[in-house]
């Protein structure tokens, strides 16, 4: 079972609020998932993500295909089961990590053959076998097999690849057997309005797919180009369908996205973040690590509502930080992942009440962003 | 406050049924306290700690005083604020991190001087010092500095280590200001019956404190030797307060040693042995990489009621063992944990009902100790 209701157009700008139905459960949009890699939002316990208002999270086809295996997961009764999330789950299709992981790749017209970036091993994965994968996960939204072409790319480079592209969604939607799974076309075309223009055109006119998702962006490209090339392309997508921007991005990346109508976001960006001890507030970017936390008996943000925030000072957050204690991780990607929560809570209510222009205008004036193109958090 | 009340004794050997009331709540006994280290018993949340049936930690006073320092934690409002746990806390002295973690220490006779293992930077400590330091961190009960002495030692080297102790335990009890704070001393004396008589006759009836530690042990002896000066040990000590061996140990050493009289245990095996995937079950210790659970979908202890053991599978642990996952340490000291919990549940109702010896026997026969004195897990 897969619906999309669109609820809501606010009426100063292209921002949708609507409402997602699967067999997991519903999902309220526009939608933050986080990023469960391998089977696992890092570090926390499935129940804590439900906790801080996670609807549907992001698993990885690449890492778990590799490892555990699907096959693995199948016979334990799917992802869902296999890592106790009983609410709805998107797979990628592996495509961006085989092009962002893999040390040696070699596209053919049928697929693509890949090294595996944990042992070394040669992997070939079609786009049929992409939707077998994630079959076997399970999972409730499926994605199509694409190339995710690089950046910089010329425009022949860019044209032959989205050509690449629109086969292989022809043909994952062609595998494709079991209905209670829904399948996402991507859109790509690099920087090029006409190449984007094409495939919104032939992934969602001539071939069709539950949802669209926006692939290609924050691959290296000027912050600039992935704001131009979304708002370009969102648009163009059909209204009644969800529409997703794949991999982004900083709350302001999302604020900003959210006004070209776009339903749907993943980034690894709050739980990397809290690991590496970057935390997000409405007030400031905060380093816990820095000195001035020292002796800082204040909790993270005053008005945060997130068990983090509620019983613990920035003294002990920097103490467990320094001490490079896994309760560091843990207590840090809590209060992250709540943040992007109850910012997706914000433009929700933004929209609903009719002013989420006023509400993305008074965001980005009092952003601090700290995590721009070029900050590295790796 | 600090009060032991003795509930039972076992007829038929040395076991014994207790409780310990302290301004933070009570203990019953025997008891294990998990590790907190610096600050967190490592991978959990207080709470989680707390439901797993924890009653009282344990926290390393040369840690705390070293990182974040005690003077940061005094004005957070004492560790049991600063960690967010509002149950009993138990601080060693320091000794034997001094002892096991100084890369340089020197002994004199008013105290001792030891390099940092975080940054080189020295130090000294004195018995009035430790206990400053533990009257800021603010813990229920606290233990004279004491030096730990090595294995092995001539009998002239235990006996001079032994009046050092004892001096400082008399300083140690000068410089407790505190009342709402219980004092431990501590016997050492090596694997000298002599000494640990001689030990027991100055700690216990010449100063007296509100409860007395066996030190000096698991620290490289055979487990004979250990078991042996245990079981000469406890008994000499007076019976209306409380017993504590420090250090001990697996499942086997705490079965053993309840038989001797001992009321309080802690140790860093269940925390430790879970983040090298070592984990403890009623029939088996389950080595969680082994290839053999790759596809296991039974839980890792059927018989277990942890939230681990009822949510996940084997083939779930291994993949995020295998994978590095943070989450895997997490579930692993969950279980861990709670089996040491359960195991002091089994030892406190087999008293309860008088059948300790049966229990016991019935244990050690069943048991399949794979963490002896020659398994390192480091």
């Amino acid at each position: 079972m897969f619906q999309f209701k669109l609820l809501k157009k606010d009426a100063s700008c292209g921002a949708r609020l609507g409402r997602i139905h699967t067999t997991h459960g519903e999902i309220n949009t526009p939608v933050f998932m986080p990023v469960a890699t391998q089977g696992t939002v890092k570090s926390l316990i499935p129940e804590t993500v439900r906790d801080l208002g996670a609807e549907m999270i992001l698993a990885n086809t690449y890492h778990l295909y590799l490892r555990p295996g699907h096959e693995i997961i199948k016979k334990a009764g799917g992802l869902h089961k296999f890592m106790n999330w009983s609410a709805p789950i998107l797979t990628d299709s592996g495509g961006y990590q085989v092009y962002s992981l893999g040390a040696f790749r070699e596209i053919k017209d049928d697929g693509v053959i890949f090294k595996s970036h944990i042992d070394g091993s040669m992997h070939f994965i079609s786009p049929g076998l992409a939707i077998e994968i994630q079959a076997a996960l399970g999972s409730d939204i499926m994605m199509c097999l694409d190339e995710c072409t690089a950046y910089p790319a010329s425009f022949q480079e860019a044209e032959k690849s989205l050509a690449l592209t629109v086969n292989w969604a022809r043909r994952s939607k062609a595998a494709k057997k079991n209905h209670g799974q829904a399948l996402f076309g991507i859109i790509q075309g690099g920087i090029y309005p006409e190449l984007r223009l094409r495939a919104v055109e032939d992934i969602s006119k001539n071939i069709g797919f539950d949802g669209y998702a926006i692939g290609g962006l924050s691959v290296g490209e000027p912050k600039e180009e992935m704001l131009s090339i979304t708002q370009l392309t969102a648009p163009l997508l059909p209204d009644d369908k969800p529409r997703y921007l794949m991999g982004a991005g900083t709350p302001e990346d999302i604020v900003a996205c959210v006004d070209y109508g776009i339903d749907m976001f993943d980034c690894v960006i709050p739980t990397r973040c809290a690991r590496h001890g970057l935390l997000f507030t409405n007030h400031e970017k905060v380093v816990i690590k820095n000195a001035q936390y020292r002796d800082d008996d204040s909790p993270l943000d005053g008005t945060c509502d997130c068990y983090t925030c509620r019983n613990y000072s920035r003294a002990y957050l920097r103490h467990l930080f320094m001490a490079k204690e896994i309760l560091a991780m843990v207590l840090n990607t809590i209060h992250n992942v709540r943040y992007f929560m109850r910012l997706m809570d914000r433009i929700r209510a933004a929209i609903r009440d009719g002013r989420y222009k006023e509400f993305k205008n008074s965001f980005l004036a009092g952003s601090n962003t700290v995590i721009g193109q070029q900050t590295s958090i790796e």
